[in-house]
């Protein structure tokens, strides 16, 4: 049994970042033990509710499931590639859902970027209570969209799976090698933009 | 002088968030005073860094600017509204942008929503650090792409003011009425979409 510890996975900085951010990772190997309790799914809710957005319009909606449940299997079964193969063991999956419009059409132009502070939010938040995170992108966002029933201008954004950190040696063989593969990001130098 | 403790302006919630983010709000009133330290914002660019992204390409790029630097007087003056009636007592202006499109041009779907999360863990970074933040979605983006040579595919998405609360008595008055009006959120179960 290989379970992948959280410290061996920090993020490779000398900043002071807060725990949440320096030990945040992305596991693939979840515990099919391991549930989320009712306290800890509202406190999660709790988190990204309280994000910022563009004149407060709030446009995140969530479906939130946990293993065992009907909606669990319905958003599992809509995966794709490889996230099928080991995301049923996580403890829930949380549908993320951005307003891009309201009802009435109007756009909402900010609503991924608001979007992703809300689930960033969650995350940092699951991370401090014990719980790990992993985003996914992909899913075949239409069939979840009619299972739903979302209405236009509600547009699935990314799907994440919440649990316990689990033993990675169940994990297929591709998968493996990346979950103790080094984490990498560029350097600051190529984020920053100066003047011309 | 009033100053808007951060204490008055908690998130009004009893689940147990973690202190940045119960803590987190966007004040109008800063003090001109106050300066961004090198360190600092170092650290607020290295929280940036290690957020999650989609296939970890990191669509994310910031000018950050402090007061005094002429490039802080170039954002500066592409606020619009009410913005430029106090964004400039803001130790630091950080212009956060979306690859949307890579060199090539090829889209990358997920770039405002993965940005927004790397303005997140900026935001909650500062908060701990004993800095607020304020995101403006009010200015001339075209100005800044040109003053800063942007290349198609870098869209500027959102303007953060970043320094220390000051004085709010400071504000022109529909702003300082702002300053302290009750924080509000929708209720979770407005946020959350159950199977049809």
């Amino acid at each position: 049994m290989t379970l992948i510890e959280t410290t061996t996975r920090r993020a490779d900085t000398d900043a002071p970042l807060i725990a949440p951010l320096i030990e945040r990772w992305s596991p693939r190997a979840y515990d099919p033990a391991a549930e989320l309790s009712e306290q800890d799914a509202r406190t999660l809710l709790e988190a990204a509710r309280w994000a910022p957005s563009a004149n407060n319009l709030q446009p995140w909606r969530f479906i939130l499931a946990r293993r065992g449940d009907p909606a669990f299997t319905t958003i599992h079964d809509a995966l794709m590639g490889f996230n099928q193969a080991w995301a049923d063991s996580a403890a829930a999956l949380v549908v993320n859902v951005a307003e891009v419009a309201d009802d009435a059409g109007t756009p909402r132009p900010w609503a991924k970027y608001d979007l992703g502070q809300a689930v960033a939010h969650m995350t940092v938040q699951a991370q401090h209570d014990g719980l790990h995170t992993h985003q996914m992108g992909g899913f075949d966002g239409a069939r979840l969209a009619e299972a739903f029933g979302l209405r236009d201008g509600l547009e699935i954004v990314s799907i994440t799976a919440v649990g316990k950190v689990g033993d990675a040696s169940a994990l297929p063989e591709p998968l493996r090698e990346r979950e103790v593969a080094p984490r990498s990001r560029k350097p600051i130098d190529e984020l920053l933009i100066t003047a011309a």
